[in-house]
């Protein structure tokens, strides 16, 4: 297998990324040869690096090189209440946001009839624990506001109904800078619903 | 630097791959850190291994592990033609149709007004000095039929005018299976000034 054509070898792996297919996976494998060798090299450190950095915080499932992770041992941060995600990505969105202060679930991915994902592979029983254990106030579910972000939020809220904890739904609305014109039925109806006294 | 977020450290390096921002990075970066540790490291030894065994051929310039290519050395082509072209992919397309059994050349680029490529980045002066040195009698330019490929054949012709050598250029003219309600004027009238007697 190893001495198969490099090229060829390259390809293949480069086509098991999520929507590189032959054509791109070449593109990427005629770069790589392009590279100086000590520019590759750096490409294929970083990728050894960062599985044997990176580690899944055991609290609140994030991506992280300590368990827990920073956010999980950071004393100045609200334990009781929890933003619950579907990914790491919309993690580090929130965070860049600045505007969270609480600590963070993610769930791993979202309830999807279409892929087949039930809710016993999200990490609500983990979540469920949290929350009995850690006296917790609040949960917040930010799934996306897609069909399955909604029915992933509706699992969970049935899943915490018998826990004495206060559950919400971050909002649905125009994102900033946007033009009413553009946006869809659905966008603008929750913008009204959710308007706001001045 | 090696002691940086491991994660933006991957990101950033697959930023470097042509196409690829910021999204498309950290959507690799997530799917490399959710792969095992062996398959992520093969990836990583795929891009050490193509820069460590493939170097370029000293005569026609594609991509080999040996030098002379296995083309170049193989004694059962026909050293006296030469199908020019703009990179080793092109090469790769040609040899799967199985229907040259000449050498190559690989130019490494084509003329670019655009992108600046100048005619003395191209590896003209090496094919003038093949077609002195051996013999060749026939030199087929096979550059993309577009502005730049069209630019470049006119480049190449000029420069081997004063040699004692035939020069083609690939047809022009509808693909395999192309449906003619969609073609741009420009191939149609490729493929009616091309058409030959049945």
């Amino acid at each position: 297998m190893a001495r198969e054509d490099p090229i060829k070898n390259l390809i293949d792996a480069l086509k098991r990324l999520p929507g590189v297919g032959e054509k791109t996976a070449q593109r990427f494998a005629y770069f790589i040869i392009g590279m100086t060798g000590r520019d590759a090299r750096l490409v294929a450190q970083a990728i050894v690096e960062v599985k044997e950095r990176i580690k899944v915080c055991s609290i609140c499932y994030n991506l992280t090189e300590t368990d827990p992770c920073p956010i999980c041992t950071d004393t100045k941060r609200d334990r009781s209440i929890i933003c619950v995600l579907e990914e790491p990505r919309d993690l580090i969105a929130l965070e860049k946001s600045g505007s969270f202060k609480g600590v963070y679930h993610v769930l791993g991915g979202l309830v999807s009839p279409i892929t087949n994902v039930g809710v016993d592979e999200l990490r609500i029983e983990e979540l469920r624990h949290r929350v009995s254990a850690e006296g917790v106030r609040e949960v917040i579910i930010a799934t996306n506001p897609t069909k399955e972000g909604e029915l992933t939020s509706h699992v969970i809220r049935e899943r915490l109904t018998d826990m004495n904890v206060k559950i919400t739904r971050i909002a649905q609305g125009l994102p900033a800078g946007g033009d009413i014109e553009y946006f869809d039925s659905q966008t603008l109806t929750a913008a009204l619903t959710n308007r706001r006294e001045l």
